[in-house]
């Protein structure tokens, strides 16, 4: 048995989706967080960084419970331990680990603090706008061009990679990047909301 | 035969350190980021992102040449390939990757952008040094207390995520971290640099 701390954020749909593909049965424990809980003690036992999403495993290594932070660990470990979401390709695999660490180290951090900037700050900066918007356009063209090529970020098939970069590229608004100028993640995008996992593992994140 | 394209800068250190620690040849091959060379079209044909590190594996999956970006993707793959700087124990593996993510979510962006705040924006913001100061303080006093329990990141060994975080925490002062004030992580970045295989990256990365 799966149990899932999560939230309706960006990082939190990465694990309910990877989930839901999977066809893995989970307890989602919703975290809220404007009121603070994943910064209780309860919570920090799990993840002391105090963040969502945390997975625990109670059938992890050696039949024991095993808890679980960083949405980018917790992906790669339901892909191994099922042996699904992850190219069989080897080629394909690494182009897979390269994508889902392109999300975790630039277009998770850059939307956010674009995001950040636009709609959350105290005060207005321009040149901090004008910083992480223009880095996350960037990106954004980037992934652009590689889905004008092929049908997903790892190549020919749907994984991880994809999961990781869709929960932010569907509010890419969020961070000032307007879709229209970038067909190919729109399209994209499209084509992973239409998946019937997708679409269940938002309708539990957001009910 | 491997390739290694990086330059020195935190992230640059990373894949010598692991490279030097397995013992592996690498023919180096310095980028001049202050001549814009990630920028060249024969970079981008490597890694269309445009950054440093590319690793070159001429005895690549199927015998072929491999070529791959990220330092996290990277370092992962050259564990695997030589079954060495990660846990055998499988929680402790889990707890590896756990940091490894930790470290290219939240460590490398925050430092990052601490630092540009600090000492290369082209006018000083006082609401972005102090977001991304204190989130360095926080993220490095959860490391502290971490290596006030266990020697090494992922418990008893020395692993990649060791290698992943040392290369930003050794020069914390960037951030405006300042190191005195976290005596585990001093001690742990002793150790570390102290370690033969480092100190031939450092030099080779240096010279």
């Amino acid at each position: 048995m799966i149990e899932l701390y999560s939230a309706n954020t960006p990082n939190g749909l990465k694990v309910p989706i990877a989930l839901e593909e999977l066809d893995v049965e989970y307890r989602l424990i919703k975290v809220n967080l404007s009121q603070g809980e994943q910064k209780r003690p309860s919570f920090l036992a799990l993840n002391p960084n105090g963040r969502i999403p945390v997975l625990v495993d109670l059938d992890g290594p050696g039949a024991q419970p095993l808890n679980l932070a960083e949405s980018g660990a917790i992906l790669l470990y339901l892909a191994q331990k099922h042996g699904a979401l992850l190219p069989q390709d080897p080629v394909e695999y690494q182009r897979a680990m390269e994508y889902l660490f392109l999300q975790v180290a630039s277009v998770g951090p850059m939307f956010g603090q674009a995001g950040w900037f636009l709609r959350s700050a105290p005060e207005p900066v321009p040149l901090a706008i004008e910083r992480y918007r223009n880095e996350s356009l960037r990106l954004t063209a980037l992934l652009d061009e590689r889905l004008a090529e092929v049908p997903w970020l790892a190549g020919s098939s749907y994984s991880i990679a994809d999961i990781m970069h869709f929960s932010w590229l569907r509010i890419a608004d969020y961070a000032g990047v307007d879709l229209n100028q970038f067909p190919h993640v729109r399209a994209w995008i499209d084509r992973i909301s239409a998946r019937p996992a997708v679409q269940r593992a938002l309708a539990r994140l957001q009910n």
